[in-house]
């Protein structure tokens, strides 16, 4: 490999019980499914078999990553690298819509309605009373965000807004430090992330699809430019991954 | 809970697949059976039932300690909390021994040099060779280590030696900060932590036998001096798994 190019992987988490039943996950912290755990592993295995090492893994607070991260890098014999976690890497809030079936929340509002909710880059669904008991505020992973931080809804406008200081504070400083860098995290913040470093406008970023499960080697130069990204693997699996993505999710 | 005193949980893995073929296991990175995970695994639910939370665990650098923290954690809820590892927990290095069956080699070596070797203070069994391919030297998670530190095999004074910094500059440092601490080691590093926790002889500590999955809650004055310990959950189960710990392992 050329030793003026830094690589970092991204890998969005598999299956999740959650997406198995096409509901709105947001931050509630689904498990994922045996079909995800699955796909966690052949990420490693993936990895693996391309010669990939790290150094240091990245994941949200959420454990459908951080089970994603952990069985992947058991098949690749790197379950001992250093761990860093953060919320800033969680995926998008869904406000009041978490829980709901994505096809009832439908067929309430209306396609149109929902389709705004889950492309638009800056409507946020409707947000979580402060009360419910599911709202973060009560989580005490989250007890050291600023109250007026803490969100009850986001749209990807907002996730951008919260993932690009992690980048900055977070991963920037161990691709500084030549660390091999492994981020296991979800569809909206890697899609934030990606928007970040490759500039993508706030229209086109919604058709940006990420496959679950596979991982996306991301090239950038001595200035942490972004230069190129690829998917790991067949060609074709990631398309049609990305296309099923398309088609289903939030 | 008394504020007063200082509680932190040590937790050695559950089954491997090397405790199950009765194997010198040492630093070789064997994974946990499915009797092993499951170990974890209601370790974890016991420590929930008893209202414990962490907020930060320290692991080993090998799989089945990794393992047996991240099934605990999961059940616990608790899978998003700061992780910090170190080769310092790591089991003691069983050198030339490991992967061999311990009734064999009690058959080729006797059963007197075999139980001096186990439960010797200051015996190391017969050393790995610098050049043999599973020497730690060879391995990156071991990259770190000066040259003339890295075991080629160790007694449980060796491991005292090491375990002990690990306590002075990474557990306590936590404790100091009113983080709330779990360790999941192996047999010998937790042995030697209690060695010089508790104050316990050379002669008398081989007599210690720490029970897999089986959480020991450790109470500490607030100069981190040790006052008290429990295993958590039935008592008579505890008494019968380190019997059976002190039956066969090593």
């Amino acid at each position: 490999m050329d030793d003026d190019v830094i690589r970092l992987v991204l890998v969005r988490h598999g299956q999740s019980t959650w997406n198995l039943e096409n509901r709105f996950s947001g931050w509630t912290d689904v498990p994922l499914t045996g079909q995800g755990l699955e796909e966690a592993e052949a990420a490693g295995d993936l990895m693996a078999a391309e010669g990939f090492v790290f150094d240091v893994v990245h994941t949200s607070v959420l454990r459908r990553a951080v089970n994603t991260a952990n069985a992947a890098l058991d098949r690749m014999d790197l379950h001992w690298i250093p761990v860093r976690r953060s919320w800033r890497l969680n995926e998008r809030h869904y406000g009041a819509l978490q829980g709901l079936n994505k096809k009832e929340t439908a067929a309430r509002h209306g396609l149109e309605q929902v389709f705004l909710w889950r492309r638009s880059y800056d409507v946020p669904p409707p947000p979580l009373d402060p009360d419910d008991p599911r709202h973060p505020r009560f989580d005490p992973r989250y007890a050291s965000i600023p109250a007026e931080e803490i969100p009850g809804a986001e749209c990807l406008a907002d996730v951008v807004a919260r993932t690009v200081p992690y980048w900055c504070e977070g991963i920037v400083p161990d691709l500084r430090a030549g660390r091999r860098v492994l981020v296991a995290a979800h569809g909206n913040s890697l899609r934030a992330l990606l928007k970040y470093l490759k500039g993508i406008g706030d229209e086109e970023i919604a058709r940006l699809n990420i496959p679950t499960g596979i991982p996306l080697v991301v090239e950038l130069d001595r200035e942490l430019r972004h230069t190129a990204d690829r998917y790991l693997g067949d060609r074709a699996a990631a398309e049609a991954a990305a296309a099923e993505v398309a088609a289903q999710a939030g």
